[in-house]
């Protein structure tokens, strides 16, 4: 599989070095080395440039602020890998909150022995990915451990984001007869995952659906504003989790038509044979949306205008037919309660 | 050793399970039982609460921003855990950059097997400094890695703070005739960490210094302003290392007083039983700062006022005589110059 899906915009320097080593996390000339010609270089702006313990910026007003570390196996898979994941992951819980991701700081856990170029390479997805939606990495953060003792390479990417004016997002706007949205295919991400772990074929590769949704999400908020009344992307635990927690507690429920729901073939084929449903393996470029019924034609257009999101679908309502549960009915008319997982379905997949 | 410095403001609830799981990363159900009993119950707040991907502050203004992982091993030493020297490290950086820390997040990557209590342990420091501290730990994230993947718990902390206004640090701020002063005893974590490594001995037990250092370093900012010239808290690479990436590149140069050095007898006696130079040992609850002639003994005084830094002591000059070098002068009046360190000293410190 290619290792980087964007055209390398700088070509990778000569480190002097093939791999990581403890020194190059000791704070000293090995880690400035590998800085300075790796994350200074890619990253370059006012702040990061300063090299300091923290960025200074200005910032005014209702901010969104975003954790997420990355583990997952293998951290080059296909459609991906682990920066990709980790910087798109976290500019998507910001924009999920309503935010538009300004700013990203990058903390590296390095088992000794990693590649340079595995690194360089996910440093450029993050670099590219960041350009490309006009973030920057501002701070960042090198630690290495000794073999065995971590896996490869943990990422975290932490963010800020400049909160969206004019809407009320959460659980408690939700009401019955709003529609449920999804903006693309489930399961694509997990069963991406999955196939290069179990060594499944298929007539065609099954990638990663690693994407940034932010600019979609931002857009039905700018344009439906308060009819928006919720929004998450379904990683870890795919949707069920996301409608799940989203429902228990309150008076509604969620009533999802199977017939409706977008899945790719090859990851239907995949859910099948490994006995996994759809609903509970997880996304990385898909959000879940919770609309007024009188805005949703017009969101689901919006949505599909845009390439990334042309699968997008209208997936089940809010009712108040079953309290704090979410039913899923088969075209032949039954029905499932669809409940929160317990446990691991699919270890490190994010 | 004792676990917890702090009181332990809560007891332990009954987790109903002994060791992390890799289900306790799945965010289902076992993720969330894991977090409404601790996470959540011990850092309640208004934007954590909500358990949303992100969460939404208020903020105004020139703003830091930093990032930090923690990888020591052990995760429990003498003085201090992983989650201290997490939380009081993000913290310290905010405050190096002239900012007062508000909010933090939290990112958890553990190993399967560790302990609930020693989790509980973490988290229960983390919480009690961040109360003592009024610091509110607002969002986080949860990973599990397989056993012999992780090395029992890595922990990032990120942070956002409010900058404090009239003030000019950095190493461009530097003048000749400007002194150094350090707020206490140098490479006592190190050698903390090191003498549980290497099970040496000594008469008394060699604690980490970890602490947050910031209400020190903000009272001096308050009190002098722009005659603060430099701050920067020596952590991996120890002083020499802060003192060369300060000095490297301009026409001054450091020159320090090495009977002005302070260093604990434990930690000097550690340093010399396995051949290490306490300049290069890393300090977790220490900083250095640069300051303007004129104001050194108010400084100095004003340090010596808190408890945490009685030890603080003037232990050198900014001179033009060696451009770009840091030069110690020995009581016999010799010199040698203290350069860069080149790669790992001591693995995993922090």
């Amino acid at each position: 599989m290619t290792k980087n899906k964007f055209i390398a915009s700088c070509p990778m320097p000569d480190f002097g070095f093939d791999t990581i080593t403890l020194g190059h996390g000791s704070g000293g000339q090995l880690t400035n080395k590998l800085l300075e010609q790796s994350v200074f270089k890619l990253f370059s702006n006012e702040a990061i440039d300063k090299q300091d313990d923290g960025a200074v910026l200005d910032i005014h007003g209702k901010t969104a602020f975003s954790t997420d570390s990355f583990v997952v196996s293998p951290i080059f898979f296909p459609g991906g890998n682990i920066g990709e994941l980790a910087i798109n992951g976290t500019m998507n819980d910001l924009a999920m909150c309503g935010a538009v991701p300004k700013y990203i700081s990058l903390g590296l856990i390095i088992e000794e022995g990693l590649h340079v170029s595995d690194l360089w390479a996910v440093l450029e997805s993050i670099s590219a990915i960041a350009e490309t939606y006009g973030v920057q990495v501002v701070t960042g953060d090198t630690k290495v451990v000794e073999r065995g003792k971590g896996d490869k390479l943990f990422v975290n990417t932490s963010g800020i984001g400049v909160m969206k004016e004019g809407i009320a997002m959460g659980k408690e706007q939700i009401r019955a007869g709003d529609r449920v949205l999804v903006s693309g295919p489930l399961a694509t991400h997990g069963m991406a995952i999955m196939s290069v772990r179990k060594g499944l074929e298929f007539e065609t590769t099954l990638e990663s659906d690693t994407q940034y949704i932010g600019d979609v999400s931002g857009a039905l908020l700018d344009e439906f504003g308060q009819k928006i009344h919720f929004m998450r992307d379904p990683t870890r635990g795919g949707a069920a989790t996301v409608l799940n927690e989203m429902i228990g507690g309150t008076g509604f429920s969620v009533e999802l038509e199977d017939n409706s729901i977008p899945v790719l073939p090859q990851a239907a084929s995949a859910c099948e044979l490994l006995g996994l449903d759809p609903l509970y393996v997880a996304n990385e470029g898909v959000f879940i949306t919770v609309v007024d019924k009188e805005v949703v034609e017009n969101a689901l257009n919006l949505m599909k205008s845009f390439d990334k999101c042309a699968k997008a679908a209208d997936i089940g309502i809010i009712s108040e037919t079953y309290p704090g549960k979410v039913i899923v009915r088969s075209g032949l008319g039954g029905k499932r309660v669809v409940s929160m997982p317990v446990g691991e379905q699919l270890p490190r997949i994010c």
